[in-house]
């Protein structure tokens, strides 16, 4: 596909052949020069897409060799035995009930008391955010984030008419990762942790990398803390795969009825068919042991990436992460963001540029979230950093 | 699961059971007493699915006998097997490329100018009324609808704050079914079309059943005729099924990056494995053939339940459907319409009160949406009718 396809109608192709796909997940630019309608960096990222042979540090995807095609190919036929088909059909609004089930026993596992209907399925992990959003906002509500954000979010809370700061002392709500932040990887301390607690406002809690900290299980949630403010989202996207689209919000229970009304009107129901396959797959695997795997998995791709990035970009800063897919860089010279994007896809690879990840879009200071998840074999960790240290060798 | 569990937490059950299953997809009321956050319908509406053996003309559910089960689970296995897996993970936010030129193949064969860039894929048709509410929303807008219409839209205005009323000659914006109605089953009158488009205002055309036209293929849109204002909505739940969640938005195209940005911050993008199912299912199969012989599966039941109906209940007025999966009646005498739709709950069948699907939610004069389409087998619309009409005897 062409980048400038969208903008431009053109006579769809008559092959029937599957084009490369690329994430939504984190990379849309809440600003930049618009190009027939499509912002700068979503150009340059369906560019990327396009190009062979590019090694993509962006987009924040999980691993696609993790995925357990198998067994949930196995679980999907399950699903579809029973005589009424529900994995088919239509369904409740507020999910499926075993899966609402399991959710919250993962829940009470970590501390927070948590019951099955106290759950709200939602279509991933951002459909949760959103209807959390729409319950805090006030007329031009402010919302506090970390100094560098969840991009999904800040778009988010621009389009209800929200304004997010990252000054955290006058706000009317939070949006926070308190487990694991992204694109830090940092887990909130524990004088943040009380601070937060102690203004009494609302919290969006976005839980979505929360059971993929490097040292262990997940931690404690603020659900646990303040359930009567507290709105806990959480994902399989990151732990399972994201094209299930399977995520859950757990809003106070006084707003729940007012919760779900909100997303039966939005549509109706997040998706039978990847529920029932999930709530098979959960019934008939052990998911601790998928977890522990994981963060195996990823927490050696993030100590590789580190060690080519110390042996080539000696000069950029960065914090070890304590979990997730990303390392947060921070190098030192400050090129121009977009022209040294562009001059990277041109060297073959891709990142997510640091302007996105900040509440007021500012590219200065010139920082970079690198995602170590998604690349399909190892070595394409120090291949990839290699040309970005080429490409900046020229550049900056 | 109990009635009341939703409103009161309660332990999850150890049980892994899967539990009954019931639509969100129209019976969800604008009004009514609250008991304990689920209104007095929503109750009935779950005590209903809960009852063994009963008959259910609720729900605008497709038959589950139709499903392609086998079919499905083939073009799942196939849409597994590529390396990077496009199935399981993130995908753009307008959808699968290949989907999206399926889609506006088959406009472009109703008549209509429709390009692969201009189908935006939703997560059901649902989500798409709802961005295009969205858009033709001002402060209170008056929007258009028919004397009878879809409870999901009617419901989605009212949380937009817009006004929904049956009055055309004054409004904003039109919501209409055009090629097929719910509740009636009704085909837009020449004369109706003419006028709704020469009013120049903006248009929701929800096309959900045009392909279930008794008398051949769908008919040519609005969209075909006024493009820069048709915002024309399709789904794949009545033709295939609803648990895949795959929808579509057609808006103009000056507004496509709004409303994909709005996508975007609502849910990223509809769910990646059900595109692409779909997708390989539509590429393999003979998806005409299959409609052919749904318009034949739904209109011979559409004429047991008539006939059903003139037998056991002569009193109740009724219009043959012209298509879709439900007759709307309007019987001799006017009993308390919630307390009716209990009484025949007792009486071993449900079905959807009148006053849903009316901007509003006049319970007068009593009418009553019977859907024929998901009944298991088609002996149950005789002996459903039957049930109704020993209610009706008892208490009208």
């Amino acid at each position: 596909m062409n980048a400038t396809a969208l903008a431009t109608p053109s006579p769809p192709s008559s092959s029937y052949t599957r084009s490369s796909q690329a994430p939504t997940s984190s990379t849309a630019p809440r600003s930049g020069t618009r190009l027939g309608g499509l912002d700068g960096f979503e150009m340059l990222k369906r560019r990327a897409a396009e190009t062979p042979g590019l090694i993509s540090f962006a987009g924040g995807l999980p691993a696609p060799g993790e995925f357990p095609r198998t067994k949930l190919a196995a679980s999907f036929v399950r699903a579809l035995q029973s005589p009424s088909c529900p994995a088919l059909q239509y369904g409740w609004p507020e999910g499926d009930e075993d899966l609402r089930s399991w959710i919250a026993g993962q829940l009470r596992r970590r501390g927070a008391s948590v019951a099955r209907d106290d759950i709200i399925v939602t279509s991933g992990a951002q459909q949760a955010v959103s209807l959390a959003a729409q319950m805090v906002r006030g007329a031009g509500a402010r919302i506090g984030v970390e100094a560098e954000s969840y991009p999904g979010a800040l778009e988010l809370f621009q389009a209800l008419g929200m304004t997010a700061v990252d000054d955290r002392s006058n706000v009317d709500a939070y949006y926070i990762m308190p487990a694991l932040s992204n694109p830090r990887g940092r887990k909130l301390s524990a004088h943040e942790r009380a601070r937060v607690l102690s203004t009494l406002r609302p919290i969006i809690e976005d839980d979505a990398y929360a059971d993929l900290c490097f040292d262990g299980a997940a931690p404690r949630p603020l659900l646990a803390e303040a359930p009567d403010r507290v709105f806990h989202v959480g994902t399989f996207s990151k732990t399972l795969c994201p094209g299930l689209r399977v995520g859950w919000l757990v809003p106070p229970r006084a707003l729940r009825a007012d919760v779900l009304k909100l997303k039966q009107a939005e549509d109706l129901q997040a998706a039978s068919l990847p529920q029932a396959i999930l709530e098979d797959y959960l019934r008939n695997e052990d998911f601790d042991q998928r977890l522990v795997r994981l963060r195996e998995f990823y927490a050696r791709r993030a100590a590789r990436m580190e060690q080519a990035l110390r042996r080539h970009l000696p000069g950029w800063r960065f914090e070890p992460p304590a979990g997730g897919f990303a390392i947060w860089a921070e190098p030192d010279a400050q090129p121009n963001e977009a022209f040294f994007l562009a001059a990277a896809i041109e060297h073959g690879v891709a990142f997510d540029p640091g302007s996105l990840f900040r509440a007021n879009g500012a590219v200065s200071p010139f920082a970079l979230r690198l995602c170590f998840s998604s690349v399909s074999r190892d070595e394409e960790l120090d291949e990839g950093v290699r040309r970005l240290a080429r490409c900046w060798a020229e550049v900056a």
